[in-house]
């Protein structure tokens, strides 16, 4: 299995995203500045590996600590959840990874501190452990919307590189494999970062599962030819009416899914819902650097100096959406519904 | 203006497309062998620059054709447009040009051999600049479709570069900025061979018409934004019920199109009718090289030995077009009596 992210010796360590599929590099950052930094360059991306690296990054910060009284060790916790938030503002993941990692440190704030860094690290592991396990249970409620013969098409890459392992959408693509279905999965290549092509198509290939990697701009003609009959991606935060936002293009897909008749099926943890807004509306879109768009591998593809536009997620109304599967479920319209019952 | 092709010292010459933007390389030509596989390899692409590159080439194969009589020119004039035909399937209007220049040696057969080789080069050279004309008085209908504040989305590259000049939905566009019209294109990037990033782009940029060049997957985005609020794109071939083939992705655009209520307006000369086909399923789709998908810039962007899908284009039923832009003025719904009025 892949290993997203560990804990060793101190040390955060995660597969650098940015060099797969040609080099299998490991980064190692003993620093939590550098591991913000890690997921602002997407060296690790994917909403719930975002939250787990966050939680990792908080429990390396608060090692290096040096305080005499919580009060002074609350404070300077606060800077350090305060630079992981400012990383990447889309994905809910890392503000309740944050927000979990500051629960633990108040709840336990009665122990000395050396035993508080213990409890912090502790907590950060467990989230990354967790995340594998929410995954493995999400993957089997999934499995059972997959029949064999199914033609799958994923978006980005919600796969174990995504998560802590496993994965959200190829954790349901894995669990209906490892249940001995007869799937093929079409793989859009996701620009401008190509999570479909690097990512996703190394993830299935090592597993042999059978693939089809396409541009993005050619699911319309397979959806059109019958060649594809579901659609499966992850999210990065849904709103408490089931409004998706994920990876730019999965709008698109969503509405030749319509236009298709074919189901459009979106796979992740509770802790990706946002019951505190109400509509995708109040999604913030990160807008990355134009060079996504302008170069590949250090090569200029476009005019030097041009407008460029690169929101990197777009939001799914609801309406487009046929099921929403957590690991606590599957939610069915209507989600204001479906989703406030899952998340109690 | 950008010379896209030209007969200069008896060689055709071209710009070099697949160098673009970065670099501006003109090819130089003296065989028509090597003009076929400068079409194979998209040094020229565009299904109007086709057509006049393959008369080009014909003309130049002609021109080295040693015959003492018409017969044996005959003979040796049908293996150059055998050579030509296996060059790229979808785009009719290569055949278009082929027949062209098989009608003209047929109709001089009378002549001395070196002045069939002057008329044939004559009518290669007519051929390219009745193309600019045509997309002049194209570009003037189409521009009636437009109005100041539209911002227009275009996929794929049907400009200068994809004719001999101007453009067919560029041509649309230039003749709207050069009325005047105050105009903002989006500019797909069209994967896998980046004509919108490398050729549409350049070209706008270089007349310094205001663009936004995004990812082929942000379209859906930016419509249901309100963004854009028209769509118009290039053809390779039409059938005689309005199905247009074209760049792949263009389908997917036009479902799009359809469900934000926008117009989506289809440009293309007379010559790429063809109305001996019924509809769009009996049009020949070119499956490419999967390396134009799994690397950029020589750059391996996906693992090896995986599956991969290239078609090149895809067929968009009549139903999602909104009009069809010829020089002999604009058909509308429905086409299989509109296209057959303007063709007479």
């Amino acid at each position: 299995m892949i290993q997203t992210i560990e804990w060793i010796n101190n040390k955060v360590v995660m597969i650098d995203q940015t060099r797969l599929p040609t080099e299998e590099v490991y980064r190692e950052y003993d620093n939590y500045k550098d591991v913000a930094q890690a997921i602002k360059n997407m060296v690790i991306r994917g909403a719930p590996a975002i939250g787990v690296a966050a939680a990792m990054g908080i429990a390396l910060g608060a090692q290096s600590i040096s305080a005499n009284s919580y009060e002074e060790f609350s404070t300077k916790m606060k800077e350090i959840l305060e630079e992981m938030a400012k990383t990447r503002p889309t994905a809910v993941n890392l503000f309740w990874a944050i927000e979990e990692m500051r629960r633990c440190a108040e709840a336990h704030r009665h122990l000395p501190i050396p035993q508080l860094k213990e409890v912090l690290k502790n907590r950060a592991l467990q989230i990354r452990d967790e995340d594998i396990q929410i995954n493995r249970i999400l993957g089997k409620y999934g499995a059972q919307l997959i029949k064999s013969g199914d033609t799958i098409l994923t978006h980005c890459n919600a796969g174990a590189l995504a998560t802590a392992g496993y994965g959200t959408a190829l954790g349901v693509i894995r669990a209906a494999y490892e249940e001995g279905k007869q799937i093929h999965v079409f793989v859009d290549e996701t620009r401008p970062f190509l999570q479909g092509s690097r990512l996703t198509a190394w993830e299935l290939a090592k597993e042999n599962i059978p693939l089809t990697l396409i541009t993005d701009n050619m699911a319309g003609y397979f959806m059109r030819k019958g060649k594809i009959n579901l659609i499966i991606v992850g999210a990065d935060r849904i709103a408490a009416n089931g409004d998706v936002a994920n990876k730019i293009g999965t709008y698109s897909l969503a509405v030749l899914a319509k236009e298709h008749g074919i189901p459009f099926y979106v796979a992740a943890p509770i802790s990706t819902l946002d019951l505190s807004i109400r509509s995708g509306d109040q999604i913030p879109i990160e807008e990355r650097n134009p060079q996504e768009v302008t170069q590949i591998a250090g090569k200029q593809i476009a005019p030097e100096a041009i407008q460029v536009a690169n929101p990197a997620f777009d939001v799914t109304p609801h309406e487009y959406i046929t099921a929403i599967i957590t690991e606590k479920g599957i939610a069915w319209p209507p989600y204001e519904e479906s989703l406030a019952k899952l998340a109690r």
